[in-house]
């Protein structure tokens, strides 16, 4: 087989799957990947078994073929290459990759060792990738790191006729976002491991992606890529329960204005009392107080003030307050309330919700 | 004491100050830097009892003071100031530093235990601050990592009346750089240790440095930062014997285009044997090769070539060359020989040379 193809199209490609392959396994076959020729060029793919991910990139081939080769190899040769384009040749048990004044020579693997990979030809239903995307990295944050419930290392994604919703929780903070795309089909709850999840995040751009569910793995297919992502067993227990309805005192104001000054007064807060930082709320003012051992610190901002309360005090985890509002834009509102979780919400865009639970006074 | 000062010039001060001063210590003082009022501003100190270090900011201070504050929280306090302006107020054991809606409260640390330091009255020799700096850098990569005789872990500093050269080397590589400035005192050697070395390519910009050698400590002095550096004792054995004069092949070529065809080639390269390339010299080509068991990366580039013999082949490890090849612009001569070490210099800079071992067949 004889391709040539542009390298920079060749290297996003490699790039992408080199997150995915190993670059060490028990079983070596693994740490390949396959190159094949297509209609339109070639497809490159590759698996650590929790993911199957194929890359399209178009080519000129000559004598069509396929064959396996060291990935994370193959992927540094690309990126080292001099010239634009990248000439490769496939004969026997070599690979030659040329381009510029540069030659490299490499032994390709046992495509008989490879493990088949196979994507699905019908589709369940279709969303916009980027919407997509975008809604599952502002509730990623939420799911829970390893030492919690497995079913909350995950983000869920539920499709009904009327609304689709990514949701993610840890049991004391929670994140979801609606977005428009309905399911024709009956409605049903995935839960995609983060870790996958954060991979569909990476691989998805633009136009539609095509999803499909088949015995607990989520397809996705774009007309680059196509990606098997394994699901979790089970589904999310039921959180709407925990989402306050009302709240005695409501703030609204510049969400980069908050990050920014939760940021700062965190640099003083104590490590032991879980960095908190306390809002301070009366007066049309936000005051934001964190204090450790070595000193004390103080911010204010002016905030638009609703509610039944005149004043609350309320200690929050300052990471938490700053990942709650990492994906809003703009004004952001927030719902307090004693003992009760503190509900943030973006003004102009009514699909994001997170709730964040008070620390103990 | 009241300071106003602008908070980008003392987040620089402080940003430097954090690289020498530790952040834990058993002896607490350390962790703190020295704030003074001068008649010029601010001069911010602190010590790592390897090296000290003096910041000078300008600033406008009513009732002048000096205390001491923990370094890294003051550090990441300033840097997260929102305002361009930040006052700082001293009194009793507090200092509070305010910037735009934020205010913070800090702990002042016990003065009495502070190290006293001082740095010298008189200069010895003065430098270029720029020129130096860009010296040390040529060449510092040469010394030697932890595991050798404790002078090869140094920069020496060579000062006499014809010329200045800073030099290092490991044993197997040296690199040396010399420029102009000359000492009017006796010829003399200094070694610093290579990491504070580091600290004072960061420490130099524009300028003048006034340099003074006491007490085993090296001095340096601009018009915005004191620092005293600890010197090793000692120097560098005789290096020059090494420095072959003649060369049986001496080839000349673009440096950036050989720095990356070695980076390229080295992808293939095989750890067990050094990460070996090898340069194959003949009518006027240079190849470079490396293999390993997964496969074989040739490059070729064309090359001006000199000398008694008609072609050679000599390996090298590809780490070494690209670092002896790092300080050089333009086009670079390399001097080869056969068990002989090669001798790398730019063409249009005669101040800087590198030599390198070949590696045994």
């Amino acid at each position: 087989m004889q391709v040539s193809i542009p390298k920079k199209n060749l290297s996003e490609a490699l790039s992408a799957l080199e997150r995915i392959v190993p670059s060490r396994s028990s079983n070596a076959a693994l740490t390949h990947l396959k190159v094949s020729s297509t209609d339109r060029g070639l497809a490159l793919s590759g698996t650590n078994l929790e993911i199957d991910l194929e890359q399209h990139v178009e080519a000129q081939i000559v004598d069509p073929d396929h064959f396996v080769v060291p990935a994370h190899l193959f992927a540094q040769i690309t990126k080292s290459l001099p010239g634009e384009l990248v000439e490769l040749h496939h004969q026997g048990t070599e690979l030659t990759v040329a381009s510029g004044g540069s030659t490299f020579k490499l032994q390709t693997g046992d495509l008989g060792a490879y493990p088949e990979l196979t994507f699905p030809s019908h589709t369940d239903f279709t969303l916009d990738a980027k919407e997509f995307a975008r809604s599952i990295a502002s509730v990623r944050y939420a799911a829970a790191a390893e030492e919690f419930r497995a079913i909350f290392r995950g983000v869920q994604l539920e499709l009904s006729t009327s609304r689709s919703r990514l949701v993610a929780t840890d049991g004391f903070r929670l994140a979801y976002r609606d977005f428009k795309a309905s399911s024709s089909k009956e409605a049903r709850k995935l839960v995609v491991p983060a870790r996958n999840a954060d991979e569909i995040i990476r691989v998805l751009r633009d136009g539609e992606v095509k999803l499909t569910v088949h015995q607990g793995t989520l397809s996705l297919v774009t007309d680059r890529v196509r990606m098997n992502a394994k699901l979790m067993d089970g589904e999310l227990p039921d959180y709407e329960r925990v989402i306050p309805k009302t709240s005695s005192v409501t703030i609204q104001m510049d969400s980069a204005a908050l990050r920014e000054a939760v940021a700062r007064v965190a640099v003083v807060a104590d490590k032991l009392s879980n960095n908190k930082v306390e809002f301070i709320v009366a007066g049309g003012r936000l005051q934001l107080v964190a204090e450790s051992d070595y000193g004390r610190a103080q911010d204010v901002l002016d905030v638009q003030q609703h509610g039944s309360e005149p004043a609350i005090t309320i200690g929050f985890r300052a990471k938490q307050l700053t990942e709650a509002l990492s994906p809003v834009d703009g004004e952001v509102s927030i719902g307090l309330g004693l003992n009760a979780p503190a509900v943030f919400k973006p003004v102009s865009d009514t699909g994001y919700l997170a709730i964040v639970n008070p620390l103990r006074v």
